[in-house]
C-alpha cells in the first residue's frame, strides 16, 4: 500500500456541488428531504456515480444503497458511508460528504491502481434526518436490524405521506434483504455540525463515540391569575416554575461536568400574556453524555429538581420521555488509529463525542466502526449557511482512505 | 342622619342580574364592549334606571353618563360611580357593582326620605376596560382633563372601528362639556378582582391606593446552535438568558418586599425546538407597587441583572417600555373613614391596594377619592366565571352609603 496515497480534492468538492444542485433552495442549501423528489435525483446521481466507478449497486429493502468495489479475496467489506438526504433548509456537506468522500477513495485507488484485499463499500442510508419520517436514522436501523421493516415502511412522516409508499414511487424499494449486514468494519467521514474544532483550531476530529439522549417533555400546571391583584405567595406560576427549571438545567450541566449537555430549546406559556400569571408551561429538557451513568444522573437531579420546586409551587407535573438512546462508544482500537494517522499526516486533531446521531452508531453494534469528524464553520450545521473548506474536506477523506486501506489490507 | 340605614341587597342583586342580560354570553358571563350594540343596551338599561329615580342625566362629549340627585344646597356633588363596559368575556360584577351600588343607594334614600346637604351623583365613564380602544380609562381621564377629547375620539378600536364614530352611533355623544370636573369627592365600590379578601376571610377592603405599573418588553439575540454539539461554554443562549431573569423576578418581588408583585407571564422562544439553543427570545416583565421609589428601585435592580446576566452570556438586549404608570395614592381621611365604617358594621376588614387601574385613580387627581372593595371568588375576574356573592355586595353597598351620606352632610 503506498502511504502517500491522497486523494483529489477537487474532484471531491466538484462532487459535492454537484450533488448539492438535488432539491438546490434559491438561497443557497438544500432541501433534500427523504424520499422526495429531491431525494430520488440525489440518488439517481450518487447511483450514477457508482456505475460509471464500476461498482455493484445493491438497493435493500427499505431504499439503503450499496456500491461494492470488488477485492482481492471475497470476504466481508469495509464500509465507507453516510447519508444523502437532509433537512428541510439543509447544507450540502451533512451526511453527502461521507457518501462523496467514498466515492472519491474508490477513484483514488483506481487511478492508483490498487485493489485492497477486502472488498470495499459505500453506502448511504435512507432518511437519515428524520426530519419527514420519524424515527430519524431508520435506513441503518433496519439495515443492522434493530428495527422491523414493517414498522420502517409503514411510518407515516409529518405530510401524511407513508414510507413504503414513497420509496415505491421514487423507484427505491430494493430487494437486497435487510437485518443481516456483513460489514467487517464501517468507517464514517462527517461534518462535526459543531464549533469545538473550528474554535480549538483542528482539522480533524477523532469522534469517540455518539452521546446518549434523553428527551423530556414537562407539562406544569399551575394557576391563571391576575399580575397586579395576585400577591406573589398566593401563586402558581407554571412559568415561574418553568423558569426555575430551566435555570437548573444550565447548573446541572456545570455539575456533572465532563461532556455533558443540557438545554431547554423549546418552552411554551399559557395564556402567554404580559399581565397574567401562566396557567401552564410546556417545556422541553435535552440531556447529553457520552456516559450512561452520568446521563442517568443527571436525569435523576433534574426529576428531584422538578418535583420538589413545583410542589412547592403548588404547580403539578406531567412528564413524558420524548426519546432515550444510550450512547454508543466507537471502537477504540479504530478511534486511536484515526488519531494517529491524522498526526502522521500533520493535521491537528482532537478527540470528541458526537452530539448529534449518525447511522455510525447503528453500524457499531453489529461491527467495528468509528467516525472521522471535520470542522463546521461556526459550527453551523442544519442550515443553509452549512460549510466546510475543500481542504478540510480533502483531509478528512485523506485520513478516511489510510484507513479503509488499511482495514481493507 | 339615620346610622343604621342599609340598602335592599335583594334590589342590587335583581339590578346586576337585569345589567347582565345587555351583551349575555351563552355559558354566563358578559361581553359588553365599550360603544357597542350591547354597551348601548346597558347604557340604556342604567339611564332608565336613573330617570325613574328622578335623577337629572347629563351625558358628556365622550359619553359619560352622570345622573344628579340635588341636595338640600347647591354645591359640587359627592359622586358614585364605576363604569359598565366589560372585557370580551367579562363577568357580571366588575364596574357594573359600582354604578348600581350607587343606584340603590339613591332608592334607599328615596325610601328613607332622606336628603343630603351636597347633592349626590352616580356616574359610570365610558371605555374602563379598553379591551375595545386604548388607552384604558379614556372616559375618566377625559373627564378629568387628563386627556384632549379629540385624541379619544380618534381612537380606532381592535376592530377597526372609530371611538367617535362609534359614541355618535350609539347615541351616547353628548354635549355636556369634559375636562372640568365638579366633585367634591368621589368613591367607587368594585370587586377586588383578586384572591385576598376572599383568603384571608375579609368582607371589605380598604384600598390605600392603585399600584403604579411598569411594563418592559425584554427582546434577548443570542445565537441558533445544536444541542447535542455545542459545548455549554460556547453557547449564547437566549433562552437561558429569559429563563435567569424570570427566576430573578421573583426573588426581585421578595427583596423588594411591600406589595411589590413582579410577574413574566409572556415568553416566546425562537426556534423553540428540543434540540436548538434558542436564538432569541422575546419576554415580558410586569413590576407593581404602590411605593413610586421601590418601584423604581425595582426597574433600576431588574436593568442591572438583565444586563450583567445577558453579557456573560453573550447575548444582546433590546428594551422597550410597554407602559409605566404612576401609583395613585387615595385620601387617607377616606381610606381610614372605609375601615372605621367597616368595623362599626361589623364587617371585617383589611387596607390593600389595588393590582388593577380602576376610574377611581383619574378622579384621585382632582377630587379627594376612595375605594372600596367586595371578594372576587377564587380572585377570579375578566372571566365568565366571575362571582361575589349577593351578601358581599349588599356589605359593600351598605358602607357606600353610609360614606357618601356622611360627605354629603
Amino acid at each position: 500500500m503506498r502511504q502517500n496515497l491522497r486523494v483529489n480534492g477537487a474532484r471531491l468538492w466538484s462532487r459535492l456541488e454537484r450533488l448539492a444542485e438535488a432539491g438546490a433552495l434559491p438561497d443557497g442549501g438544500v432541501n433534500r428531504l427523504a424520499l422526495t423528489e429531491a431525494d430520488r435525483q440525489g440518488r439517481d446521481l450518487v447511483v450514477g456515480w457508482m456505475r460509471e466507478l464500476g461498482l455493484a449497486v445493491t438497493i435493500d429493502a427499505i431504499g439503503n444503497v450499496v456500491g461494492l468495489r470488488r477485492g482481492r479475496e471475497d470476504g466481508l467489506p469495509v464500509m465507507m458511508g453516510s447519508h444523502i438526504d437532509t433537512v428541510r433548509t439543509g447544507g450540502r456537506f451533512d451526511g453527502a460528504l461521507g457518501v462523496l468522500a467514498g466515492l472519491e477513495i474508490v477513484q483514488t485507488l483506481d487511478d492508483a491502481g490498487v485493489v485492497t484485499r477486502r472488498p470495499l463499500a459505500v453506502a448511504f442510508f435512507t432518511n437519515e434526518e428524520g426530519a419527514r419520517f420519524q424515527p430519524d436514522m431508520f435506513g441503518s436501523l433496519v439495515f443492522t436490524g434493530a428495527l422491523p421493516l414493517e414498522k420502517a415502511l409503514a411510518t407515516v412522516g409529518v405530510d401524511g405521506a407513508v414510507a413504503g409508499e414513497e420509496l415505491a414511487r421514487i423507484g427505491y424499494a430494493g430487494e437486497a434483504p435487510v437485518g443481516r449486514p456483513n460489514v467487517h468494519a464501517y468507517v464514517e467521514l462527517h461534518v462535526e455540525q459543531g464549533p469545538t474544532l473550528e474554535a480549538e483550531g483542528c482539522t480533524i476530529g477523532a469522534v469517540e463515540g455518539v452521546q446518549g439522549i434523553s428527551w423530556t417533555e414537562l407539562t406544569l400546571n399551575g394557576q391563571s391569575n391576575h399580575a397586579g391583584t395576585t400577591p406573589m405567595r398566593m401563586r402558581r406560576d407554571a412559568g415561574y416554575v418553568a423558569a426555575e427549571i430551566a435555570s437548573y438545567v444550565r447548573r446541572l450541566a456545570r455539575d456533572i461536568g465532563g461532556n455533558q449537555v443540557a438545554t431547554v430549546g423549546a418552552l411554551t406559556l399559557t395564556p402567554n400574556l404580559v399581565n397574567v400569571v401562566a396557567e401552564k408551561a410546556l417545556m422541553t429538557v435535552d440531556l447529553r453524555n457520552t456516559d450512561n451513568e452520568r446521563l442517568m444522573e443527571a436525569e435523576r437531579r433534574l426529576a428531584d429538581f422538578v418535583a420538589k420546586t413545583a410542589k412547592a409551587e403548588g404547580v403539578t407535573v406531567e412528564t413524558r420521555s420524548l426519546a432515550r438512546f444510550d450512547p454508543v462508544a466507537f471502537s477504540a482500537p479504530l478511534v486511536h488509529r484515526v488519531e494517529s494517522i491524522a498526526r502522521e499526516f500533520e493535521l491537528s486533531v482532537k478527540r470528541l463525542p458526537s452530539g448529534a446521531g449518525h447511522d455510525a452508531q447503528m453500524l457499531a453494534a453489529v461491527c467495528p466502526a468509528c467516525m472521522i469528524f471535520v470542522p463546521s464553520a461556526g459550527g453551523v450545521s442544519h442550515d443553509i449557511e452549512e460549510y466546510t473548506a475543500p481542504e478540510h474536506c480533502a483531509a478528512g477523506a485523506d485520513v478516511l482512505l489510510r484507513l479503509v486501506t488499511e482495514l481493507a489490507a
